[in-house]
Order: C-alpha cells, then structure tokens, then sequence
C-alpha cells in the first residue's frame, strides 16, 4: 500500500487556466510533496440552498498530511490534483435564493461532509455514514484551502461572537469527540479511561469533561503528552510501553489508578495492543469506543470481554493504517511540540 | 488447560451420608464421566422469600456435558463433586412465609442464577452480569437435577397451562435468544444473520421471528442443521467452510441470498473466521452479536467495521474454548441428531 | 372554527385551462362539496433525482374528508383548490437523470411528506416533525389523486409483487402504526391496550401483533367495530360507554380483561375519557402513545401517573378536532361498514 | 382531603417504653404540631446484610413538613407515631456478617427506599416504582430522624472526605435532579427551562449544569427565587404570574428569552399553567419532565403538543396536592429566605 504510482496521477487541472476564476487561489496538492497555491473554480452561480463562504481559517490534520506525503489515505487515493483541507471556518459573502437561515457576513464553521439525503442511514439521522457522502478534501472532493467556496447552507453553522475564526475551524476535529462521547454515553458518574493522548485523545477528553464525565484517565507511550494531559484536565495519567509482554502489569496500573471500575474506555490509538488493554480494563456492562485507527487487523481477547457484555463501538472518521500513523507521527515529531497546524487566511 | 487433576477433587460429599435428606435424590458429577444418583440436602426450613421445588424436567446443556467429561467448563472448575443441571421445571410443594406471588400446586421455570441484588449492575437491571451471581450447577453451586431443591420465589416463573414441563426448561436456553435479540434491537424491518445453526444459532432463530424481523439467513459447515434451520423458518441458508481462505467468496455469496443489507448478525459460533464474515457482511451502521465463545482470541478486521459503525455487542453466557466446543460437537455427534437431550423426572 | 368562508377562497387554478396538461386529469377539491376531474400541470422536466409516477391506487381517510366537506381539517385551511389524495400507490414512468434506485415500471408507495432534509430534526431522523414539510393533499400542496404525479425518487418505495397497489397505498396509513409501535418499544412481552377500534385503532393492532406484542386489547363504543378487532386477532375486547362516570368501573373491567399490568396503551381517540383511562390502567414505568386527536383541550389525572412514571408520547399525524371527528364518524356512518374507502386508477 | 381524624390515630409506640433503647433517642411525630424526643427500637442484632448507621445530618422537605402539620402526605396518611426524616447521612459503626463493601468509620448518604429487589421494575433496574418499597418516614416505615438506624448495606454510599455530613443528607433530594435529568437525557447541546425555582427547581438547575446543559432559563413568581437562580448559573430567569390569562405573552417573553428551541422543559409546579406554558414552550420533538406535583388533575393542550411529539415524562415523588404545596409555601414563608432546613446530630 505504497504511494500512487506516476502513470496513474494526471497532474493537471482545467481549474488552474480558467481566467474566471484566477481571484479564487486554492493550496492544491499536485504530486508527492508538491503543494502549489493556484486558481480554483468554483460555481459562480449559487444553487438555491448554497451559500457562497470566504475562508478565513484551515486546520490542517494527519489525513491532509498523508495525501500530501502519499497522495492517498489509507484506501482511497488521488487520481488527480486537488484541493486540501476539511477544517475550515469563514464569512458569508453570498446566500442563495431560498438561504433563510444566514445572511452576509454571518461567521460560520463548514461541516465537511456533503451526504446524500435520501439513502436509509441519511433518513435515519446517521448521515455521517452515508455511502455517496463527498467530503471536503477527500477525492474525488475538492478541500476548503481556498479564498471562497461554495457550500450548502444548512452545513455551515454560526458561531458565536466569542470564537475566533481559528477556533471556529476546530469544530469539525472536536467534532469526533462529540460523536464519540454521545456514542458511548457519556455523562456525570461515568469513569473514563482514554488510550493515546495525541490530538484525537486530547479533544475526547476535552469533550468528555464538557459532558460532565466523573472522572478521566488517560495513558500514552509519550511523557510530554501526558503532561499536556494533566493541564488539559485529566484525574490521572499512566506511561505505557508499545510492548505486548507489559499487558498485565499496566492493567494492574491502569485498575489501581482508577480505583473503580472503568465505564468507558475510548481507544484513541487503535492497535492490538491499545484495544487489548480496552477489553480488559473496562468494566462489565460497560464501553469501548474504537476511535484511533491504526491497524486493519487486531489479535483481540473479544469472548470474555463479550462475555461480560463490554460492547464496542465503533466511530466514523478517516481510516489510518499504522505506517500512515507512524508517518504522522514522524510528521508530528518534526513539528516540535506543535499539536495542531492552523492555516489563517 | 486440560481436566482438573486427581489430587485437587475431593470426591466425597457430606450429603451423601445425611439421613435427613435421603428422599431427595440427585445426579452427581463425582468424578470424570462418574455420574452417580445420591441424596443432596437442601434446606429444611424454607426462608421466608423461598420455594420448595419438585423438580419434573431438566435439560442437558454444552455446559453439563463438560463438567462431566472434564470436571471444568471453560476457566471454572469442580473442587468437589456437584449436582448437576440448570435448565429445568418443576411444580411448587412448598412457599416461605412471606411468598405471595406462588401457591403449592403452581407450574413453574427456574431461572438458573441467583444475583447479589446489591451491586450497580443489578440494581440498573443487568443482573446477569453480576460478579456474585450464583448459578445451578456451576461450581460451587449445586445444580437442579434433583427431586427437589429450594429456590427463591422471584425466580420461579409461572409457566401456562398448554406448556409442558420439558417446555419449561427450555426457558433457561430461550432466554440467551430473548437476550440477544433484546440487546440487538431485533423488530419488524430488520435482516438477520446468523452464523451457526446449532441449538444456539437455531434458539436465535426462532425468537428473532418472534421479535418481528424481515428474513432471517443461517450458515453453517453442517447442511443437516441448514435442513432444521429451513424447517423452523429460516428465509435461506448457506453452506460454509472452515477455511479462511474461502471467506470473500462466501461473503459475497451472502450479500447475494440476503439481496440487501444486513442489520443485524448473530455470531452463534465464536470464531476468527465467523466473528471476520459478521464484521464484513454487516451493513454500516448494524450490529454484530456476538453468543458463540469458540475461541479467546481473535485475527479480527475490526477497523474496517468500526469505520462504519459496526458495533460489537457481547452476550453473557458459559465462556466455551474451542476444544470443548469441538468436544461438544464429538458428544452431540455421538447423540445423533438428537438436538437438545432432556431428562424427566 | 366553521368552514372557510367564501370570499377567502379563489375558486379557480391556471391547471385547468393549460393545455399542456390536459392529460393529467387529477379529482380537485374545487369548494364545499364540489369534487371535479379537471387537468393538473405537474412539471414537464423531471429535476435530477425526482421521478414521475403514474399512480393506480389513492385511498381515503378521514382528513380527506375535511377537505371535501368544510375546505379545512383542523388548523390548516385551503385558500384555493387543491388535488385531493395522500394515500397512494403506482408504477414509475420516468426518472431523473440522477436516480440510480428506482427504473421505470417499477412499482411503488409513496411516502406523502417532502421535508426540508436541512434543519436539526431533519438531521437527526425525525423528519415526520419538519416544520417545511410538504404534505401530499394539504394546503398549499396538491395531492396525488392524479393521473400522475412527480415526486422526489428517495420517497417512493419499492412494493413486492405479493401486494397489490392498494394494499401499497395502505402503507401511508400504516406507517402511523409503525411510528407508533416504535416510539412505544412495542415487543415480545409487552400487553397492549388500544382505546378506540376504528381504522388507527385497527392498524395499530395489526402493527403491534407483528411487533411480537404477548397480549392484545381493545375498547369501543361500538360493538361492531370490536367484532372486527377480535376477527384481526384481539385477544379481548370491552365495549365502554362515553360517559366519564363509567370510568372507574371500566378501569377494573379492564384489569380484570388484561389480567395483569398494561405495558402501553394507545389512545386512538384522544378525549378526556380515553386519556384519563389510559393513564389510570397503564401499569408504572409504562407508557401511554396518544394517537387520537379527538380535543384540543383535556382535564386529565395526569400527577398520579407522573408519579408511576407513566410517559405520555406523541404521535405526529393530522390534528382533528372532536367536531370533525363527529363528521368523520357520520360519515363513515353514511358508507356503511366500510373501514376504508379507495380509488383505483 | 383534610388531616387525619383524631379517633384514627392512636398517639403510642412501645418503643418508647422500652430500656432496650433508651440510648437511642429519635425526633417522633406524635401529632398535629406534636415532635417529641423519644427512644426508638432498632434491632439489636444485625441482619448480614445491614449496617447500623450513627446518623450524623439530617435534611427536612416539604414531605416531612406534612406529616407534622397533617399527619399525612397526599394520599398516605400516618395511623401511629412515627419517626421523622429521609434525607440523611452517617458513620457506620457496625456492619453485618457479610457486608464487605463497608467498615466502621465510613462516612455513608443514607438511600431512603428499600425495595422489594423481586418484582418485574426492580429486576428491570427500576426500583424507584417498586410498589413494596418501604421508605423512611412514610407511613408505615419510621425514618431516619435518629441517633442510630439500622439500613442495608447496599443502600449505603460512601461520601467522600471533601463533603460534609450535611452535603451527605443532601443526596437525596440531588437524586430527584439527577433522575430527571437522565431521563430527559440532558447534555451538550440541550436548551433547558426550568418553571419554578423552589428547591426542586434549584437542585434541578445545578444538576442539569453538571450534565453540560447548554442554556438554562428559569420562571417563578417569586423575583427572589429567581435572584438566588442567578446567583447559581442561569443563563437567565422570567417572573410570571399565576393567572392563566398571562400564558400567550409569556410564552412570547420565555422565546425571546431563550432565542431558540427548547430541548426539555421541567415543570417543577405541576398546576395546570406551568404545565400548559411547558407543552406549548418545548420545541417539536422535545421533552416535558413533570417533577412538581402541585394538582392532581389538570386542563391542558396535549393535543397539539403530541402532534409535534413533545412528550411527557413523569418523575416519581412523593405527591403534594396544591393545598399541600401552599401550606408548604407559607412555611418555608415562615422561615424567611431558608431554602433548606437541616438537623445537625
């Protein structure tokens, strides 16, 4: 699962030679480590429900930087240029003719994901995992790192006066601890245990608090995480290895640091290891919640844990395999202690 | 994690030498395939909320068969010999004095398990989880294969009069069926598979067309059972292998028979290669099932499924390795096609 | 709250003087009492993901009725004429250039409600409570009693060949049911009591009996319409009177009918008296489905049963008032013992 | 509905003759306006299961005050003397054979209600509406008004060192607002309107903060209440009238106030006004949460609020009757701004 082979990626765009759109520049990913700022076009007529966004802030996230470095993102790859970024916050510059609910200038968070609206999943509420949903960023979807787009307004959320647009763009990663926490149940006598303190790990416990969680435990392989952790919030932390043998001594560590059962544990990492130590140290009758994603094959002890009713859940955002984890993880390392890359526009 | 040695079984039981209570007879495991019919004492004195219980059917579970071909079940072992038995019937001789909800003369199902009623999980209603629970006929709680045993009066459950005694054991077998469906959301507009049409997978069955679903689709290695399966209702069946390698052709084989989405799976058999087709045939969003404990660990694409929300719902009941399934098999092969064995009294 | 008065109501449509839909003939609600077959310009061009349906069968129910005989049903009143008709069922002959689910010829029901598909209880799954809804055959919307219709194609479901195109249109009035089944958690081991046996009544009878409900009852005021009940499979009936002084004696007549604790009970009238004895026989912790709307207003004993935590749940489907329903109940009357009316095309 | 008759009640207890338990004095009710400090029995010897509590903090309601003023409460009326009080905390200072959650020393909250653990609500984890519970001082049972009681183990919950015994007492009522508050599954994201600000109104306005709630308003007729409102949290409060005829504009003003949707409204009154003001202020689909209990019968839109799937939840305690709740009023007048009496032993 190597990068895109040269033969199969056409590095071109028609976008790029439109003098229509020569206002609108865009970052576009258009090889391996080649990101060029060019036109992009985008409608200059609005459908009735659309409004038009100029983009005030991008967040950047390990799945932009796996396109970037790969020009692909686990299973799905790039056959042509495109545009990057899914995290994006902006200003109303245009509404459609049936927009009631925004008018110019109205400050807004872009939800990234554009879903069908007419399949089972999308009628039953759970539209995030629609089958024909295009997302921002993701091919063949073009991203938000550009001056303006064009976006259905019932997707594009106010944010308050007390929210810069930075902070506004955040919405969609503090999205997957929302979805997560209301997932699992989350609420006040609820004891959570989070493995991996990275970004994804860092916002579940930030969510997780916000729903009033009784008390939060997290572990990683990283000392300086884990001091972010503490000033994050969280009871309690625990420095784990990657090694598969210290198992049982770090449930025996993970059980004497809770001092009670663990009702939920969110799996932010997602290997064997991680979702073993989630099976094992959760409670009967209570959660795991598989967040990270970073092996598509897990050796898992499921039977006693289903035994004990210890359900997993699953949640959707971008699947990672573990060299891509690694990857980002080098990515990260190389940006000091950088937890997140904020383009402002 | 063979049978349980010679020197730590102490075959003796000071009921068998009690005068008092050598009316009541019951089947003892006195040792490896040692059954033998002696006097088992029970309370002369009923407590206030208890029962006496004139035992008329009793039924012969997977469980059973091992204590007595092993003297152990999965982590549990005999110290000492047991009475058998936990499915079982019978008619009221006898009620405490503060029992109202039972007369002598009443027709009566036992559940097997005596929870705590004082731990969290029993007070929010899932006392079959408790970690105190005591349960007919495993270790150290003695069984219900007796002329008759004391029992508390909350757990004997009236059966009607168009039932018979052999009917009424088989509630406690029926209630992993209820269970599951129960957990698993089973109604009208639901597409069920179920991985194993042995007495597990074909007790699902039979209450998931209770519960309203849409069709039902069974698997399994033997086409004997699909014959029952057919025969009791199932919408289509599907012959399967053991071998891994066989695993995307018969998933596509069953996206084909179902001819839509699966909601919702029933893992009725507890391995690698069923717990992987239930991860990939499920539909986004649907749910996995999982009753059958065939092995410890797993080789399990759990990323995938969890990236579609697939969630992994466990179910309590006697935790089976592979090698005592394959031996329950051996015994039940032995038995013919007998499916359940049942004994009267 | 009379009919419409005259000079609020044009009793004239630009469709029936186009001669480009002269072949569309639809039966317009054209003023009191005044039905004609007269053109009905539905749009030439099919939008991207609609479908055209030549339409075989509509049934009639009681809102219909409103219409014809007062130009209003409860709170929504028709400024001008309007095609009659929300029950239907027919075959499609063309689709959009984006439907990729439905082909002509196929056979379908259409669900009668357009939502917006855009704002939070759309998004969540609840779009039955969208305040944009477009409703087939309430004002301003035109219904589908037409030689054919256009209609979005994610709304037009799929009929086997087993059902028969009015027993396709029956599925409007039966999804009533089914919501209310659902919000209920209607299963195996839940005893139903339904109040009022008249078309809802009936359907949500036959609903809850494919649910898996264990016990059925229900109660009218006329013993015909309870003939009809126990011949679709009640398990009992009681014939009550609409005197509020008969209320506690019909209380005990009931619990002696059920026999034991009422799980839910569905008020298919929705008066003072139905909702005072449903809230009064439903057992604690259970739950009271209020599907009738026969009064704007009750006096209800609603303290004692909060007390029980016995939930009131709504159904969202068309308001009547008690007068209207009088109407409804003479006109039924006039047809004779007919429960459903319905045109095939 | 008056006080209890004179020759009903008979104004003995033989405890209070008792040397056995002349060291164990408790505050009785002897009579209208009659608290006598009396010895009371508890049983010398411990159940296995039971702990024998040192009371140390003991909280008086509204309940407490009836059975003073009364005799009774509601619908239960006292036949004999009776020890006061239910809202209590303690040490232990003896624990039965078999308790081994609990040592002596433990600082416990006292759980009022005993539960029969065998009926259908209790094994389902509703035990609050177990028609067997007995509960502290509610007749027939005495309360915990005492130097010592005996209780369940089970029922007894360790408080930690930061809280005081007072704290401890006040779980109790905190229960009602963390029962309703998960039953109206409040969270992030929920829009909250509390109608009443008495203590209930309070208690409910601090829990549902703890759950995360997102906005919460508050009415009453009393500007004081609604300063101490402020003083806790609320986003902001509206003093109404008790006159019917205000309903349509404060409606207006509780929108304007809120500027959105209503999620779930608590009525913390129960009168046929708040009652009305919460089913028309709730958005569609939302929650009503009856927890006041101020009429038993009341006259209210239910109609139109069910149409748009507002539903009401009920929330078992004890019941007041208007009359009830006034004479409470004029008590907690009495006791100037107090908003909760507590004894201190």
């Amino acid at each position: 699962m190597g990068g895109v082979q040269e033969e199969e990626f056409c590095a071109y765009h028609p976008s790029w030679d439109d003098p229509s759109c020569a206002h609108n520049l865009a970052v576009w990913v258009c090889g391996v480590d080649d990101l060029r700022l060019l036109p992009y076009k985008v409608s200059h007529q609005l459908g009735c429900n659309d409004v038009r966004v100029e983009v005030k802030a991008v967040g950047i996230c390990g799945s932009d930087v796996h396109y970037v470095k790969k020009l692909r993102n686990s299973r799905v790859a790039m056959k042509e240029p495109m545009v990057l970024g899914h995290e994006s916050a902006g200003v109303i510059c245009e509404v459609g003719s049936s927009v009631t609910n925004l008018k110019v200038g109205d400050r807004v968070a872009l939800e990234a994901g554009i879903a069908c609206g007419c399949c089972t999943l999308c009628k039953e509420g759970r539209y995030n995992l629609c089958r024909d949903v295009r997302f921002f960023g993701s091919p063949p979807t073009n991203g938000s790192l550009a001056k303006e787009v064009v976006h259905p307004a019932s997707l594009c959320h106010k944010i308050p006066d007390c929210l810069t647009f930075e902070e506004g763009a955040m919405c969609e990663p503090l999205s997957v601890g929302v979805h997560a926490c209301r997932r699992a149940k989350i609420g006040p006598g609820k004891r959570v245990l989070i493995l991996g303190s990275g970004p994804i790990g860092l916002v579940v416990l930030l969510v997780a608090k916000a729903f009033g969680a009784t008390t939060i435990y997290l572990t990683d392989i990283d000392e300086k995480r884990l001091t972010v952790a503490i000033a994050l919030g969280a009871d309690g932390t625990l420095r784990v290895s990657s090694d598969m043998n210290d198992l049982g001594d770090e449930i025996v560590k993970i059980q004497k640091m809770v001092g009670s059962v663990v009702d939920v544990t969110f799996d932010c990492v997602g290997v064997t290891k991680t979702m073993s130590t989630a099976l094992k140290a959760t409670g009967s009758g209570g959660k795991v919640c598989l967040v990270g994603m970073g092996q598509d094959q897990m050796i898992l002890p499921l039977t006693a844990a289903a035994a004990r009713e210890v359900d997993v859940l699953g949640i959707f955002r971008f699947g990672l395999t573990k060299e891509e984890i690694e990857a980002g993880f080098k990515t990260s390392a190389v940006a000091g202690d950088a937890i997140k890359v904020m383009f402002t526009i």
